[in-house]
C-alpha cells in the first residue's frame, strides 16, 4: 500500500489508526465527542519559533513577528503567544479583549482594521493597545481625537497598498490598488495620508504597513512589495524628513493543505527578504526599520486536525459517492467559501486500500455543505466511522456559525504537560442564552 | 429624483429617512446600535397566512405549510408559528431544542437532515418530533432500533430525488439525482428504500418528501417534480400496495432581493400546482395525498432588513469607491459564499440623489468580504451615516459567524403590541464564555 501524504510531520499511523502529535485520533474522538477540533501545542510553539529565531537571525534588535490572531483567536493560544513571546495582531475588539483576558501584554498588538469605530478606537486604547494600523483619513482623525482627548500619543503605522497582484484567490489578496485596505501608493494617497498622519498631534508615526495576500506561495512577492515600500519609505524621508523606524510587512506565507500545494522554506525566505531589505535601505540611503511580520495561518494551520464521524455513505450509481459527516460548513466553511483543498482520511481505517472516491460533506441542509471533493476512502467505509481532516488549525474555528443551529465543536489542545479542553463544546443552552 | 425600487412593502420613506415596518431606520439605529437585524412581525404573519390560506383553499384537510425554520430559528419566530397554527420542518437537535423552549408542539415538525446521528434520533423522538423525513438506509435502520427501543412506531417519509434540475446556483439545487440528499427515483434507490421502510416493525411510512432548490423563480418546476413523485406514488401502489398518505413538496418559491429578481404570486402557483397534483393522482388512480410545503425564505426573508454603520469611504481614482460598514461577512456571508443579490440603502440619505457607484464591503480582515458591488450611493455618504440592507431576514443570523471575533449583531422584532429583543446583542463577554 502506497504511503499516504500527510502535509505534517504531527500526523502518522499506528495499529491502522492515524495518529497526531502522537495520539490516536480514535481515543481522542471516543473521549471528547466529535465533531471535534484538535490543536498540537508543540506544534505552534515550533512554528513561532521558526519566525522568532529567523527575526534574531535576519532582521535588527527590535523586530518581532505578529500572530494574527484572526487565524484562530482563543485564550489559550494567546497564552502560548505570551510564553513564546510573539507579538499578535488584532482585528476587533473581541480579540483585544480575548488578548487581555488570557493575560497577553497589549503593548505588543497591532490593531488593524479597514473600519474602526470610534468605540473600537477607545477600548483599544484604554486596554492599551501598542500600536494602531491606519487604514484611512477618517480613522486617523478619530485616533487623534481619542488620543487628545486621553492627553496621550499613540503610536501608529498606516497601511499602505503597494499595488501587487498576488494570483490567489481573489477574496484573500489584499494587496492591489483596488482594494479595500490602506492607502494607495499609486494614486498618491499613500503620501496624503502620511503627511496628514504628520501634521497629527496625538498621533506617532512610526512607519508603513502593507499585507499583500493569503496563502502566498510566489518566489519573490515579499521581496518586490519590500522594495516598494521601502522606495515610499526613502520618498518621504526625502519629502518631509521622515525616517521610518517600524516596517510590517504583514502575513501571508502559504501553508501546505494538499501535496500539490508544494511547501515553503520559511527561515530560508526570511533571510533572502533580510537581504534585499538591506539592500533596498541602502540604496534609499534610509536606515534599516525593525520589521514585523504577521503570521497567521502558517502559526496555526497544520497544528490544527478536526475529527468527524461518518453517518452515512451514499453511492449513486453512474453519478457518484458521498460520505456524510457529523459536522460541515458550520464548523469549516472554507470549502463553501474558496474551494478550499484538504487532506482527508478515514482515521480508524488507515491500513485500507483507498480504492473509492467520495464527495465528503456535512450534515447542513444545503447542497453547497462540501468539505472535499474527490477524497479517496477505502469503499468499507461506513456509519461509526472516523474522519480526520487536516491542517484546520487556521480559519476553521475563527469563521464556525451555528448554521442549521448547530453547536460549535470543543477544541482540545493535546498539551505538552496534558490535554486540555481549551475552548469547550457548546450546548443547546449555549444556542439560546441569548432568545427571549 | 426617481423613486427607488424597494423589494417589500414594508419599505417606505420619511422626512428622508428609510423606514422599516412603518418604523424610522434611524430612531432604532438610535436605540438599538449597529450592526442589527429588525425582523417585521406582520409580515411574518402575513407571508405565513398567504400559504395557510392557499392550503385550505386548494389541498385536502390535514395539508400545511411547514416553516422551514433553518432559514431563521429563535424562539421568537417559532412563537410566532404557533400562534400561526404553522408547522415546522427542523434540521437538528439545536433547532428541535429551541423549538421545544419557545413552547412549540413538535408533533407538528418535520426532522430533516442527510445525517442524523444515533444520537440526534434519540433526541427527536424524545422530545415527540412527529414525523422524520429519511434519508437514507442507515437512517432508516437507525431510526427503527430506536423506535423498537422505545417500545412505539415512528412516522416517518423518505426524501427521494425527483431528478430536477432547477439552475439555481450550484450549492442550493438539491433535487438533482447526484444530490447528496435523498434516495434517487431514477436508479431504483428510492423504490429500495421504500421496500425497506415497509419491513420495518417501527416505522410507520406515510409517505415522501422531495425539495428541488432554493429560491426557485422558473415556472413549472415544482409541478414537474410533484408529476414525477405522484408517478413514483402510483407504482409504489401497484407493487407494495401501499398508499401514500402524505406529499411534502419542499420549499424553494423565490423571493425579490433586487428589482432584476420579479416576483413570485402564491396563492396562484399553489392554485396552479394543486390542479397538477389533482390531475397527476387521478391519472396514476392513486387518492391526492395530504400536502405539505416548506417556505422558509418567503416567510422570513422580507421581514427581515440590517442596519450598518458607515466607517469609512474611500475613492480610488481610475479603480473603485468602497463604503466600509460595522458588520460584514460575519453578520451576512451570502455574498461571500454565492454572490447573492441585496437592495442597500445609504438610510438616513433616502432624500439624496444616488450620483456613486460603491463595494458595500464589511469590517473583516479578508477581501471578500462584501455585501454587495455596484452600490448606488449619494456621494454625500460618509463616516456615522446609516446603510440598510433589505431582504436579511433569512440565512443571514441563521448562517452568523463570530469571525474576526466579533459579536453577533441582536435582532428586534417589530411586534405588533411593540418593538421588543428577540435575540440579544452577543457581548464580549459572550466571546470568551467558552475558554479555558
Amino acid at each position: 500500500m502506497k504511503q499516504p501524504y500527510f502535509p505534517c510531520e504531527n500526523l502518522s499511523v499506528k495499529d491502522g489508526v492515524l495518529q497526531f502529535a502522537g495520539q490516536s485520533t480514535a481515543a481522542l474522538a471516543a473521549q471528547y465527542g466529535t465533531p471535534l477540533y484538535l490543536l498540537d501545542e508543540a506544534r505552534i510553539r515550533q512554528n513561532c519559533r521558526v519566525y522568532l529565531d529567523a527575526f534574531k537571525a535576519h532582521f535588527p534588535a527590535g523586530s518581532l513577528p505578529h500572530y494574527a490572531s484572526k487565524a484562530n483567536a482563543c485564550k489559550a493560544i494567546y497564552r502560548l503567544m505570551t510564553e513564546e513571546g510573539m507579538g499578535v495582531d488584532v482585528v476587533s475588539p473581541g480579540e483585544i479583549f480575548t488578548a487581555k483576558s488570557a493575560g497577553f501584554d497589549l503593548a505588543r498588538a497591532f490593531f488593524h482594521g479597514n473600519n474602526k469605530t470610534d468605540v473600537d478606537i477607545a477600548f483599544a486604547m484604554d486596554c492599551g493597545v501598542g500600536c494602531f494600523v491606519v487604514d484611512n483619513e477618517e480613522e486617523l482623525c478619530a485616533v487623534e481625537r481619542e488620543a487628545a482627548a486621553r492627553g496621550r500619543t499613540q503610536n501608529v503605522i498606516l497601511r499602505l497598498t503597494p499595488g501587487i497582484d498576488t494570483h490567489t484567490y481573489a477574496a484573500v489578496n489584499t494587496g492591489k490598488v483596488d482594494s479595500k485596505f490602506g492607502a494607495a501608493i499609486e494614486t498618491g494617497q499613500a503620501e496624503a495620508l502620511t503627511k496628514s498622519a504628520l501634521q497629527k498631534d496625538h498621533i506617532a508615526l512610526l512607519g508603513f504597513h502593507c499585507h499583500i495576500g493569503s496563502q502566498v506561495f510566489e518566489e519573490d512577492v515579499f521581496e518586490r512589495a519590500a522594495v516598494i515600500m521601502i522606495a515610499f519609505m526613502a520618498q518621504m524621508k526625502k519629502a518631509y524628513d521622515f525616517t521610518t523606524q517600524l516596517l510590517n510587512l504583514g502575513g501571508g506565507y502559504g501553508v501546505p493543505y494538499v501535496e500539490a500545494d508544494g511547501s515553503i522554506d520559511i527561515p530560508a525566505k526570511i533571510a533572502t527578504l533580510a537581504g534585499v531589505i538591506n539592500a533596498a535601505c541602502a540604496e534609499g540611503g534610509i536606515p534599516v526599520p525593525r520589521i514585523a511580520m504577521e503570521p497567521g495561518r502558517s502559526i496555526v494551520a497544520d497544528a490544527g486536525l478536526t475529527l468527524y464521524t461518518v453517518g452515512a455513505v451514499k453511492r449513486i450509481p453512474g453519478y457518484k459517492n458521498y460520505v456524510s459527516i457529523d459536522g460541515g460548513m458550520a464548523d469549516n466553511p472554507r470549502f463553501a467559501l474558496y474551494k478550499s483543498s484538504y487532506t482527508c482520511f478515514a482515521a480508524n481505517r488507515m491500513d485500507e486500500e483507498p480504492d473509492m472516491e467520495a464527495s465528503l460533506v456535512g450534515r447542513c441542509c444545503e447542497s453547497g455543505d462540501i468539505i472535499q471533493e474527490r477524497v479517496p476512502f477505502p469503499s468499507s467505509v461506513g456509519r461509526g466511522d472516523l474522519v480526520a481532516v487536516c491542517t484546520t488549525g487556521a480559519y476553521n474555528y475563527a469563521m464556525a456559525s451555528n448554521y442549521n443551529r448547530l453547536c460549535r465543536p470543543a477544541t482540545v489542545m493535546l498539551g505538552e504537560n496534558g490535554n486540555y479542553v481549551a475552548v469547550r463544546r457548546e450546548t443547546f443552552e449555549d444556542l439560546t442564552a441569548l432568545d427571549a
